[in-house]
């Protein structure tokens, strides 16, 4: 709130994505975009609104996201005929289209993605992490055959990781959820999580393979090259606005947000000292300025008038921006300036000559320093256990645990659950270990709680 | 709809649209973002439901947005307390956090805009001309003196003009709307419109002067200089996806689409014919659109197999690419290509070492060709008239007319109105001319039909 990235909004639950939050959700969407497209994508928008029975045909799909919808009964000033879900996520519509446009198999793969807003009524709501609307994008893929929309469902869980790591310096654990936790729908889900500094799992974005269920519910069919009639299969897949809240609960400190330079909309701000008794304070800013944005370096002049240079080394430190320079009477004389890096708030003085070498060096540096701090921060937040008894310690203790797991007992995971509120964020393969069953298992789940 | 554009969705006049038709408007966007921040604006976000109280609170703009409302009034399977609109525009939402967000003239100007989906429940719908569900973008500025609001408005006027005639090659007439053509709430708006070959307006953009009528009505106040509290002046601005049904309309022949080159997703498709006969083709070809693509054109190659030429060539003409290149055995032979221009259907042999610089040309030229032809097109369309009693006859014939008018007489702009169905479009000054009533005037108005 206080860095200007976000402000409540007076319906309930909903937030205001302010410019320097917007600023970052275009980074991200540029990012993503790029690499969507990459691999193949192309955008496409389909309506917010979803015929009730549309809703209804995936018996799974209803159960998840009914009781978070929200309706729209009354439209043109007359009651209509059937209700309108405004999506809470797309499967239905697009399916609904696919089954229009799908014949045979030189119709496949379709890759679709949609940038947009979805909507799910819940019932405890904080900016960015879970609010009523949330701004996302939905990738909806079709298949021939079930490895190609297996190396789809995997393909985009690996763009989603490599971004979320290489630009947000958000270190994540990932794989498979269990039954209990998968998508509405789905046949499997595959997650990219993030423990925070409380120790509580943040989903930041899913990929799941959806077999040919809703295929069989819309009606999708597909002559292939054998000339049979078949099902083709599916994939989805998502991120959102809770980037941001990943972004912001992982590199924050007690001066506010830090962001990682790959991300900032703002990546220098140069603030003058004292310009109004040197003229040349101004000049020399402005020409490094232009030298900085000409080498692609998201710059900002700050020249605003009657403000002390505390103030605003205070204020662009709340906003998170990455390299300060800092620029007086005094510097000009020796040639010099000060550089400081919002990381680790240490301050050098440095030839002018030297700015955007050292700029360069920042860039990468900072980048890197803030992805291995969080990971091993998240490292540590991450406790090797055996027995599922050590679940609620972990949890008791702000962490998160790995427990041998046998992924059929579902009645064990229901009761751990209702003890300790911890779930099973993802699962992944392992050496042979005992099960907290007593059976064997080359599995182990990761157990927290979760935003 | 055949060129991929669009498609029919299955809720009341709406639509999705496909992947080519979102790859333009992808284009449009970029075009528009850089340009509003060229001129200062930064982008944020709003909540899609607006409470039914705050639509409201301005009297014209409720009357005038109701009627088309769409209502949520259950949410997370509980009746909502208030009912909440779906945002027909923001003006209502966004004021009201404005009025939080300003305090003093420092606070000003804000220049905010937001892309996003609207909706407006209308009885006639279109694909891409008038649907339930729109996308667009929507402007909304605070100044703390009217002259800066004025000016703030001819501006992004101005920049919609130019985005519009000079990227999408659509001719235009442009100016203010006349007193019952204003936008709900606003105290002027200025438009831009397009004469459609059936002779009937296009509404393409408009700007909206608001003057303090929403900061009264949503308690908007700051301090300024001299101390004294104040209402701040707004406006706002939008343009939307019927952006591309001008498109469409203006420059779209039997063969489909034609679309002008800086607009274009893919502005040159390379068809390789007969490359089973010899394998260079597709080498030759490959290596032509590695050199395009690394001068900066949006380059496509069709080696898509199992079809022939001929289909290849309609297929992309009908999606209205620019520029198609062909290339075969015998032109290998003799080290050319045929090059084509979809707005004229012109065919020529070029050698390949002068492909670059004839797309160079050929982008420039079709894009100039293009507009100065629907230019000439339009203002044939467009009859200069003394009487109010031309407007039938020009009506009749699918023409619009400009007349010498009085923007005081409201009762003949509703007479006329409702006899021929013509609306004024924009006002525009003129030399002193005898208005229908007999006084003078100063000043023209545009009538036509309109979309």
């Amino acid at each position: 709130m206080k860095a200007g990235l976000v402000d409540y909004a007076p319906v309930r639950g909903s937030m205001v994505i302010k410019p320097h939050g917007y600023a970052i959700w275009e980074e991200i969407q540029k990012e993503l975009d790029k690499r969507f497209k990459e691999t193949g994508h192309q955008n496409a928008y389909f309506p917010l609104l979803i015929p009730e029975s549309f809703l209804k045909k995936e018996a799974e799909h209803v159960e998840g996201f009914a009781p978070e919808v929200a309706w729209v009964e009354t439209a043109g000033s007359e009651p209509l005929e059937e209700r309108l879900a405004i999506r809470p996520t797309s499967e239905a519509m697009i399916c609904h289209m696919y089954s229009k446009w799908i014949n045979g198999y030189r119709d496949l793969p379709i890759l679709i993605n949609q940038w947009a807003n979805v909507m799910r009524w819940e019932k405890t709501t904080r900016p960015f992490l879970r609010t009523t609307e949330f701004l996302w994008q939905e990738g909806h893929t079709v298949h021939a055959t079930k490895e190609e929309a297996l190396k789809e469902t995997l393909l985009m869980l690996e763009v989603y990781r490599d971004t979320v790591q290489d630009f947000l310096a958000v270190p994540l654990v990932y794989g498979q959820k269990s039954e209990s936790e998968k998508f509405a729908g789905a046949v499997e889900t595959h997650t990219i999580e993030t423990i925070l500094p409380d120790g509580q799992a943040l989903q930041m974005g899913t990929s799941h393979y959806l077999g040919t269920n809703f295929a069989k519910a819309f009606d999708i069919w597909f002559q292939d090259k054998d000339e049979t009639r078949k099902h083709p299969f599916q994939t989805s897949w998502g991120v959102s606005t809770r980037l941001i809240g990943g972004l912001v609960l992982t590199h924050g400190d007690d001066k506010g947000l830090i962001l990682p330079p790959k991300i900032a909309p703002i990546q220098i701000v140069i603030i003058p000292i004292a310009a109004e008794k040197n003229p040349k304070v101004n000049e020399i800013s402005l020409k490094i300025k232009e030298d900085l944005t000409k080498k692609g370096f998201k710059t900002t002049y700050d020249n605003r008038e009657n403000l002390r240079p505390g103030f605003k080394f205070n204020d662009w430190e709340l906003k998170g921006v990455p390299i300060r320079i800092e620029i007086g009477p005094r510097d000009l004389e020796e040639n010099s300036c000060m550089i400081a890096r919002r990381d680790d708030g240490s301050k050098k003085k440095i030839k002018i000559e030297e700015i955007i070498e050292t700029c360069e060096f920042l860039k990468s540096d900072i980048q890197k320093s803030l992805f291995e701090a969080a990971k091993s921060k998240m490292e540590n937040r991450i406790l090797e256990g055996r027995k599922s008894e050590e679940i609620k310690e972990a949890i008791d203790s702000k962490k998160a645990i790995w427990i041998p797991w046998n992924p059929e007992n579902k009645d064990l995971e229901a009761e751990i659950k209702e003890k300790t509120k911890a779930t099973i964020r993802c699962l992944k393969p392992s050496g042979e270990n005992i099960a907290q069953d007593g059976s064997k298992t080359k599995i182990k789940a990761l157990f927290s709680r979760a935003w």
